[in-house]
């Protein structure tokens, strides 16, 4: 089944997923709407992480908290399950991968606490309405990111430094990235860096620690924002004894479009 | 001692209150510089607590989190203790007030978490300074507020309706109000409601459920913002064991500037 021939609204796409009809990456899909990055932790670790994301909110901007035991985003899409409308999840035990799963009914247990974070899909949908090119997207390649030395502020056993996206934007237009961006916080927000990539711990901006490498044009800067791997690596590091999470690529499609969460 | 003879640095401010040299409403002290509502809550019931502010940025927008048995707020004053550097503490036990005290050292158990949201000072500031006069300031009155019919969203045991403060805006200075406050998330952004009190369930916008009534002038029209007595509120409705907070008007004093919380 092609993207383009899927239905556009965000629960009618969750159905094919929960049937497993539907297992590909979710970029492009029910566009204009939110999509949103997951974990999922005991209740033991749940205040820490969600005080970690409270003092990181650019790398992590909550979206929604659902319950220990609960499995329904209610404010970003109600009806949905949470255990079944991912097409891929990830299951680590002790931050080891332990499994990869369509769905995680057989993991679920009641003291678990699911958390939605946003992803860049949001803002780079607007910095392209803002015509600002994403030559990752047009190339169908990922993004460039990178561990910085720029540490997060901890939160009990979670602590760890920021992974940050990189984009190349041409000089003149960098203005207009960092307005347009600054309207999102929810999904990252405003860079958190422009140019020099060693004032951020980069030794070399053309060998991304995770995705691929960026192609950079003449008069072209490179601009850095925080990165939703921050909380996945940082909870990782502390090797809870239960942590699931989707899989790369494979997002939580709510039905909150993007223009909802402009703050201004 | 007059506010105005004071020390204008926020740690010295705060070395005059730990002293008890000090006891007065804070309004007017190290001008330009963010105070703080203070609630204070057991660790059993701070997750839930956390998230029913994640869930309603606007009425609680968290400012820091002090971890449980710890007492220095350590980004927004470090060096501060928050048992000590305020005059006035009202100490609640199963939703009764029980105590209001100098510092609340003899109350201080291992497990108390701490919690600091925005007011609604440096907004009003922002808000003089774009030229909007705030009558209530100007005559030493207390801003109206109201319980309006607007349901927060629930967490745990934490449910309620959003309590607003209302101010007189000019008709031609409303669009400039919306404008300068919602560049403050951080301290309840923009106004959760313009115009007609009835729309939000109040009957009689000359009888406010809290603190004083407000004057009407021609061509002025009422608007209301999300205010930080909804946390509390919601709080006390729950009847906690325990909960200490700040006295009315008597806020903490933090290190950071208004400035210093603006989103663009």
């Amino acid at each position: 089944m092609q993207v383009s021939t899927l239905p556009t609204t965000p629960s009618d796409v969750r159905q094919l997923i929960r049937a497993n009809e539907l297992v590909q990456p979710t970029a492009g899909m029910a566009p204009g709407h939110i999509q949103a990055n997951l974990a999922i932790l005991p209740r033991d670790a749940a205040f820490d992480f969600l005080l970690f994301c409270q003092r990181n909110p650019r790398p992590c901007p909550l979206l929604e908290v659902i319950e220990a035991g609960d499995t329904e985003p209610r404010v970003f899409a109600p009806g949905a399950d949470i255990r079944t409308d991912i097409a891929k999840y990830r299951v680590y035990e002790h931050g080891e991968m332990t499994a990869e799963v369509s769905n995680i009914t057989d993991f679920w247990r009641d003291d678990l606490v699911s958390f939605l974070l946003g992803c860049s899909f949001s803002f780079e949908s607007a910095l392209i309405t803002a015509g600002i090119e994403m030559r990752h997207i047009e190339r169908c390649v990922n993004v460039s990111m990178f561990i910085t030395n720029i540490p997060t502020t901890s939160a009990g056993a979670f602590s760890g430094p920021t992974v940050v996206s990189m984009r190349p934007i041409p000089r003149e237009q960098i203005v207009r990235a960092v307005q347009v961006t600054s309207r999102f916080p929810a999904v990252h927000g405003a860079p958190v860096h422009i140019g020099d990539p060693a004032a951020i711990g980069i030794s070399d901006v053309s060998q991304p620690d995770l995705g691929d490498p960026a192609e950079f044009k003449e008069g072209e800067v490179p601009v850095f924002w925080a990165c939703g791997v921050t909380p996945q690596a940082v909870a990782m590091n502390s090797k809870p004894p239960l942590m699931i999470t989707h899989s790369p690529g494979y997002m939580f499609i709510t039905d909150k479009q993007d223009e909802d969460m402009a703050v201004i």
